[in-house]
Order: C-alpha cells, then sequence, then structure tokens
C-alpha cells in the first residue's frame, strides 16, 4: 500500500510540475499534463508503473472530469442543440471509420485489424476538448454543448462498431445482444438526461435530504459513481453516466453550494487521468522508420478524416463555430486507447499497431489544446 | 474498471446508508459506517471483495482522516502536552503488551504467536478516536492532544515491537537496523513537526508560490500524500506522515481557506476506511465456542490492559480528562488488524487468531464512539 501511495504522489506532483511549466511558458496545460505522464511513464524515466491502481485513478480522473462537465451544463440548453449534435457525431464516426477501415485494407491487414483500427479513428474524446473548454471558459457556449451531444452521440454508435468489431474477433456477431445493447444504453441516456434532471429540478432538497448529508456533496458523489458504474454495466462508458449525474445535480445549483464543493474532487482527481494517457505511450514500440510512417499517415488521416466528418455535420452554423466544432472531436484521448486496448487483448492487433494507436491518440489529443484557443480569440463568443 | 467503481460505489452507499440509519436510531456514526462494512463484506453479504482498490481507498481514508486531524490542531498546543502524551503513549504499549504476551504463554502457544499477539494488543488507533472526538467537537480539547501525541508515542513504540516481531518470525533480529529505523523515524517526527510548522508559519504563502495553485488545494494535497509515503518509507504508519502534513498546513489557516477545501476529500474518503475495518471481519472463523471464549478473554484483556496502562499515565490530571483519555486509547483499528496481518502473511499467527484479532480490534473500536459521548457529557469541557 505504501508504494502505490508513493506511485499516486509522483504521479499528481509531475502532472502538477508539467502544468506548472507550461503555464510559465505560456503553453496549454492539459499538453502539460500529458506529457509529464510520457516522462515519468514505463518507456522514459519509468518513475511509475502502468498499476490497477494508476489506472483507477485515471478512470476516476475522466469520470469526475465529466461529471464536472455536466454540473456546468443544463439540459435545457443540451436540447436544443440536439439534432445538430447527432449530425455532428454521425459525421464525425462515419468518415474516420471507412477512412481507417480503407487505410487498414491498403496496407493489406486483416479484415478484423482494419475494422478495429477504424474503430478506434471513430472514436471521440469529450473529455480533452471539455477540459480545454473549461479552462477557456467557454464550457457552456454554443460549440462546446453541440461537441458534448456529439459525444454522447458518438460513444453509442461507437459501441456498436466495438460490438461488432469484438465479435469479429470472436468469430460471430450476436446481432440480438448488439441490438439489446444498444436500446439499453439509449434507454439509459434518455431516462436520465430526461427523468432525472426533470426529478432533480422538481425536487432540488433530495440531495439534502438524507440526515447523512449536511451537503449535498456525498449525495451528489454517490449519484455519479452510481450512474458511472450502471452506464458501464448497460454497455456504455463510464463517463456517460457521470456526465447525465453532472447535468442532474446542474439542475439544483440554484439551490445548493453544490459546484465550490465538487470542485476540490475536480482538482484532485483529472490530474492522474491526463498524466495516464501519457504513461501509456511507448516510445521503444515506435522507434523505427516504418512504423513512424504508419504513425504519421495514420495520424493525418485521424485529424483529416475527423475534421471532414465533423465539419460535414456543422452545415448552417457559422464558419467559426464550426471551426470550433470540428477541431473540438479531433481528439482520440482514452477512447482510442480504449478501443485498441480491446483490439490488442483480442489478439487481432499486433503491439505495433497498438503503439501507433497510443501516439496517434496522444498526437490528435494534444492538437485541441494547441489549436483551439486561437481558433476562439478568433472572433467575439 | 467498471466493476471497481462499481464496488467503490457500493462501499460509499453502504457507509453512507450506515450512518443514516444510526443517525436515525441516535447511535455513533462510525459505528453505523464500520457495521455496513461487515454487512457486505465477505462474511455476511458478500456484495464487495476485499481487492486493492478497496484497500487503497481504506488507505486514502485513514491518511485523508489523519490530515484532517493535524488540520484541526496547532503544533503549539501539542508541545504542551507532550511529557503527558510521553507517559500515556508508554503506559498504553507496555500493560497491554505485557498481558498478550503471558495470555499466550499460558494458553501454550510459540513464543513469537504470543510476541504478535502482544504487539496486536500493544496497538492504538487514533483513527477512531479522532474520528469521534471530530464528531463531538472535541478535537482540539486537551485529552484530545494528549491522545494524539500518545498515539505518536505509540507508533513509534509499536515499530520498534513489529520490528523485533518480525525479525523473530525470520529467525533472527538485526539489532542495528531497528536502531537505525527508530532514530530515521525520530528524526522524521521531530524534523517535520518543528522545522516543518516553523516554515509554514512563516512562509504560509508557500502553498500558493506554485502557478499551478489557484488555491493551497493541491500542494496541501501533496504535502499530505508526500509525507504519509515519506513516513511509510522510513518504517513509520503513513499516517503519521498525513497527520504532521496537516499540522504543518494548519500553520497557514489564517491566511487560506485551506479547511473548506479539504473538507469535501475529507467527506469523500474516510467512510471507505471505516467501511473497511468492518468488512475484514471473517465471522465464519469464529463460528465455534473455542474461538468465541478466546476472543472474550483477548477483548477482555485488550480492553483492560490498555485502560490501566494509559490511566497510569494519566496520573497528576482530573479524573474526568483521565477517563476520556484512557477510553481514547482503547480502539485497536486498523492498527492492531495491520500487526496480526503481519504475522498472518509470516506463518506465526493462525487464521483463528487472525481472525479473533480483527473481531477484538473491531470491538474496542466500536466501544470508544458508544462511550466516549458519555463521559464528556458527564462534566464541563
Amino acid at each position: 500500500m505504501a508504494g502505490i501511495v508513493l506511485d499516486l504522489f509522483f504521479v499528481l506532483l509531475a502532472a502538477k510540475l508539467g502544468e506548472e511549466l507550461f503555464r510559465r511558458i505560456g503553453q496549454p496545460v492539459i499538453a502539460g499534463e500529458i506529457l509529464a505522464g510520457v516522462l515519468i511513464g514505463p518507456s522514459v524515466l519509468g518513475l511509475v508503473d502502468l498499476g490497477e491502481a494508476v489506472e483507477l485513478f485515471a478512470e476516476l480522473g475522466v469520470v469526475f472530469l465529466l461529471f464536472w462537465v455536466g454540473l456546468e451544463n443544463r439540459i435545457g440548453k443540451l436540447h436544443e442543440v440536439g439534432p445538430r449534435a447527432l449530425f455532428v457525431g454521425a459525421g464525425g464516426i462515419i468518415v474516420p471509420f471507412v477512412a481507417g477501415l480503407g487505410f487498414g485494407l491498403a496496407m493489406g491487414w486483416e479484415f478484423t485489424t482494419c475494422f478495429f483500427l477504424g474503430a478506434a479513428l471513430a472514436a471521440t474524446s469529450t473529455a480533452i476538448t471539455s477540459a480545454t473548454m473549461l479552462e477557456l471558459g467557454m464550457i457552456d457556449s454554443k460549440p462546446a454543448r453541440i461537441v458534448l451531444g456529439a459525444a454522447v452521440v458518438d460513444d453509442v454508435l461507437a459501441l456498436i462498431l466495438l460490438a461488432i468489431a469484438a465479435g469479429m474477433a470472436e468469430g460471430q456477431i450476436d446481432v440480438t445482444s448488439i441490438s439489446v445493447t444498444v436500446a439499453l444504453s439509449l434507454g439509459f441516456v434518455a431516462f436520465f438526461a430526461l427523468g432525472g434532471t426533470r426529478l432533480m429540478a422538481a425536487r432540488p432538497q433530495i440531495l439534502k435530504d438524507p440526515k447523512f448529508a449536511d451537503s449535498p456533496l456525498l449525495p451528489a458523489v454517490l449519484l455519479c459513481l452510481g450512474l458511472a458504474a450502471l452506464a458501464a454495466q448497460v454497455g456504455l462508458a463510464a463517463i456517460i453516466g457521470a456526465f447525465l449525474a453532472g447535468l442532474m445535480v446542474a439542475e439544483t445549483k440554484e439551490h445548493h453550494p453544490v459546484e465550490e464543493e465538487i470542485a476540490p474532487l475536480y482538482a484532485f482527481f483529472p490530474p492522474f487521468f491526463f498524466a495516464y494517457i501519457g504513461m501509456q505511450l511507448d516510445l521503444g514500440e515506435l522507434a523505427d522508420g516504418e512504423t513512424l510512417l504508419i504513425l504519421a499517415a495514420v495520424t493525418l488521416i485521424a485529424v483529416v478524416a475527423k475534421l471532414i466528418g465533423a465539419y460535414m455535420g456543422t452545415r448552417g452554423l457559422d464558419s467559426r463555430e464550426s471551426r470550433i466544432i470540428a477541431v473540438g472531436m479531433v481528439p482520440r484521448g482514452e477512447v482510442g486507447i480504449v478501443a485498441a486496448g480491446i483490439g490488442l487483448a483480442a489478439d487481432v492487433i499486433t503491439p505495433q499497431i497498438f503503439a501507433v494507436v497510443v501516439a496517434m491518440s496522444l498526437i490528435t489529443t494534444l492538437i485541441v489544446p494547441a489549436v483551439l484557443p486561437r481558433l476562439t480569440r478568433a472572433g467575439d463568443d
């Protein structure tokens, strides 16, 4: 246990020193935290191992991050952008998926491998874009809401893709079970996004009803962890549950000091997530010419295909908003890594392609904090 | 990962429901959290396994609990009670140790086993008494300070006992290495209790100097995790480091809103610790007449010997304060369990005696929240 506490200390310290350095040189904070993770991770200094504890804190980091994002939004405003988010999400999935699949086939790889590559390229990491938008103070702007809505759409579509891919790896695709999973997921999102938020708006006191609740903090945190775990049970990402929990609690903001109480948890956990993304990079596996070429190609395809797909979905919006949205969809972050990880575990992706996808996820992730501030500064909000 | 988040959710939910029930029936909250742990643990419902993640959260729970206790104290006031704490701590260790050793020998057990039993009986869990005193609003009273000081003394003495016991289990006792460990530990405590608090009092702004620190929260948390890990490295309990970190940060309280920022972490983590103590109880192992008899005897000896030993150390104080201090030293909590766990791992303690020590630790732990409120109500503060 003592060693694990030391690991957690090192990860948090590294992330904060990375932030410190990047603040001082005027660079985006999240990039500093991720690159600090690369530095302390197995492939450079090897200060901290990729153990279960660090992974758990990374998972809780992204859970509390999306909980916070939900808390900073309101369901009423998300409704307005619903149809738009659907187009952006669908476009942002389909084009990169087809591009990734096509690239793999052109390389002569096995079909299942190509399908996984497509799924990894189709992924979107809301976490990175959300964190950047939080930093820029634009988390409740229209583009932010569209990206968030699109991410929910994405996650449901990615679920289908990954279920098909996993079925392929096992040799059979169970259409019934995939349909059930998708129906369950949609039901889960609809139930809490509509029913849950309405309940909270009607009865905000519910968070203070229990006698153990001197403040709404622990009921809110229990809701976050509970919906995160439940989302994972129905096949969605845990962060979708955390986001919905945040949206529910947001309906009580006028009644409780819930944001200031959750802020310390939001400050404590997410740095583990950002550092962990960096720690997963395997520089050794990337250190040959062919792999670097593949990485360059995959990253280029990942960026261009996502920009095109998402941009197509923004038709009708003004061009500044469209650009922000399209760039906001580019990061693959943890979602791309998870998709590739499933493929690696199922033995349909080689360690080489896994390393490429991780590196691509990291590079696409670093693009947003680097580019988004410029796009937002380019015009008025 | 999803299963682990679900486990954490269940543990936190159970602890809070236990608290809820006990609040409603007017019983001590901590007992409710511990008994909820018994209920969901392997020996009753088996809802949650004793995995590494739950253990880690329990460890962080007690770390943040003692950090908070440090934060609610001031080094200046602890100094005043120093000599008194030394007597209470020494008395509270020596009498139970001799009693436990003697009981084991009378039972005809092996000497090493008896030594471990003595060490487990000599343990003191500050966490439980501190939490109860926090609940009663008396954490900065004189008896509370004496118990806290005595706990630090205890931990150093227990370290010596456990090092000797572990040496016995391995067949040789390395006097040099034990001396070095003890010297290191005393140096560690002195360095941070004296130097660390002085530094903080002189330069409270140090917690806000880093650019990543919009508030003192993360520097304070890093100090807590860092000193907890360092304490474990020098051979002390991690909580001693956390307590010292709390004392250091307490010196800056006039300058920063540090308590209100750490309060949410203090609300979130410690319930895992209390529930975990309950989860470790193995009712199956206790379910025969002989074991229950041994348990009754060991628990009686544990309570009486600690009361006598600690009470002897309080000579000169008024009788009400003496009673509070003596009762406050009774809980063995996690410390007794850890001592027995080391013995179990080293194969010098049988599963039967381990189960007895865990049950004894739990029973002595429940005595404090049950009895302490009555003692404090008996007179004025």
